[in-house]
């Protein structure tokens, strides 16, 4: 069978083992006689996955008691319009802007006419670095990207804030240990570090859903799916059940801290062999905002043709999804919890055979 | 390997052959070293899944060219509040009032301050049947259920109305061909005809979606959906990709009209059994309002424990799922288009069994 090392930036790459395991019983679910797909979601044997998921997310995460873990569907493209919703009270929301993802959840928040202030910007250097972010501690909310997928800078520290801090994860979560004292609420899709698309996790303090507007449709309240247990309605079971295999994957390799480590090697790897380049490659990110997650590079000049050459070397050799997102060209090597070390060196190799080859 | 006959309403039953297929290819989907659930929803590889299960639905269910065909998440709950927040005009909206999922429909657009009107309303007799239903020419929308899961009830014919219809048939599609020159707008979850839980069809004219209101959130809008060919953020990919499947089995099995033969051969037993059993086996439905995807039954003068006793020996005998919703009691068959005929005739010897031995 052949597995390619696939960089892409989400839907990405499972572990090997999460998807056999999902294959050897995808027709057959424990020897119940019918598939995990099937069964309902009423079932025993589906509400064994369900609350094992969520079980396994609080152990790991180190989720307190005094916050609610949903799993709804839309993505973070719907909690862009699901936040204001909920939270904005006519005061005002907060945002640091530091690249696409947090632009979109700004003009969500404009567009339901919220007075929406920017403390923060990067715009000006292409988001190229996570700027300071001071919010005032009387907005509605106040709002970070935790980790810029397409820039590949991640913050390094949350900001403190006595307004409630919405922390958009996407595509950082639970790859280190984070501080709940200073989260008021997460969201993330899962299709990153916690498996197929189609799943939204969030994260929120109890009180704050409380606090929740009351007068928004039923299915878009926090506090329907909070009282529910994320069974209101048709939970997407499938994407559950594998965020379910992904969690007991993560608790094998030791848990969030463990992986956060993993995580810091990779990374280090990568950065590395762009510091040692001589100027070949250049990282888009800033030193001290770089992303554990997402490392975008060029090549020196922006060099277009060598940058598709070695795109082309690098799927020559089974390494797929490195084209760098169009706003800052050049290469992205998305390299989540899954992501092994092995393949992060193969793809160093890879630059280091190429730079000799082609400087 | 053991199989269950799955009565559950919803997820349900999916075809062996589709399951089978599905397993064979999860880890390395057609020889590209990785899993569908992996690629990029940007990805060629993706994209011809995507655009597959469209183009099937559209050519087994006859969707005409001025009407577009999404695929969203959040099951008919999101359909409910989405269906008012583009439609509403300010002018009023009608509804059949057919069960608790008319209901569901109903309030959520009462909660959008809408001018609901309730044009029919079978609720006096325990929803019991499909009343008539007279829509006025001129609302924003009128809205009904096709066919009601919970007391397996179903439209024969669609009511005519020069307003835009609106048709939840979330629990018949693709089970029978349809008048699309009566529909203007048709949703469904995928989990009961096409697939498992998280995907959720909407069949739209056209000029609908153009016409729909445009201070709403942007995740929200059918135009922004159509528009990107339901790839404006990332799609469940892996429940598309069982959707595509479930296109294909449909086509091998000779399209929407050979299934309805099908699926009206299967109803016939059911409602056969019952009828001849000289009232032993009530069906819950009036005869001309019978559903053809959800029996519901009690045995004589709801003899809670006799239904009781038969749901328990039909589990000894590999049946699950079918207990009726706590609303109407007794039995419930969903016999959906994956249920095979060889199945209901097994759950029929059953029932004929069961009554000699306790009538």
């Amino acid at each position: 069978m052949k597995r390619v090392i696939n960089f892409n930036a989400g839907p990405s790459t499972l572990p090997l083992e999460v998807l056999e395991e999902a294959q050897r019983e995808l027709v057959d679910f424990h020897g119940n006689g019918l598939s995990i797909m099937e069964a309902s979601h009423r079932s025993k044997m589906y509400d064994e996955v369900h609350n094992e998921a969520i079980d396994l997310m609080r152990e790991l995460y180190k989720i307190p008691d005094d916050y609610a873990v949903m799993l709804l569907q839309g993505g973070a493209s719907m909690q862009f319009a699901m936040v204001p919703m909920n939270l904005y009270k006519g005061g005002s929301v907060e945002f640091a802007n530091t690249g696409a993802w947090s632009k979109k959840a700004i003009k969500e928040a404009q567009i339901q006419k919220c007075n929406v202030k920017i403390v923060a910007d990067s715009s000006e250097s292409n988001f190229d670095h996570i700027p300071e972010v001071v919010f005032s501690d009387d907005a509605d909310y106040a709002h970070i990207t935790s980790n810029n997928t397409i820039y590949g800078t991640q913050y390094k520290t949350f900001p403190q804030t006595k307004s409630p801090l919405v922390v958009d994860a996407s595509s950082d979560i639970f790859s280190y240990p984070v501080d709940w004292n200073k989260i008021d609420m997460m969201y993330a899709g899962a299709q990153k570090n916690a498996g197929p698309s189609g799943v939204t996790i969030v994260i929120m303090k109890k009180s704050l859903i409380e606090n929740g507007n009351e007068d928004i449709p039923t299915i878009f309240r926090y506090k329907t799916h909070a009282d529910a247990n994320s069974l209101y309605n048709t939970p997407p079971t499938f994407g559950i059940y594998m965020l379910s295999l992904m969690m007991k994957w993560l608790k094998n390799k030791g848990g969030v801290e463990a992986i956060a480590k993993h995580n810091e090697a990779k990374a280090k790897l990568l950065y590395d062999a762009i510091d040692n380049s001589n100027g070949f490659y250049v990282g888009h990110a800033q030193k001290e905002s770089r992303s554990l997650m997402n490392v975008s590079f060029n090549i020196k000049d922006k060099d277009a043709d060598l940058e598709a050459k070695l795109i082309k070397e690098a799927e020559a050799n089974d390494m797929i999804g490195l084209k760098g997102h169009r706003s800052v060209g050049g290469l992205r090597a998305s390299i989540y919890n899954a992501m092994t070390l092995e393949s992060v060196e193969k793809l160093v190799d890879l630059m280091e055979r190429f730079q000799k080859e082609n400087a």
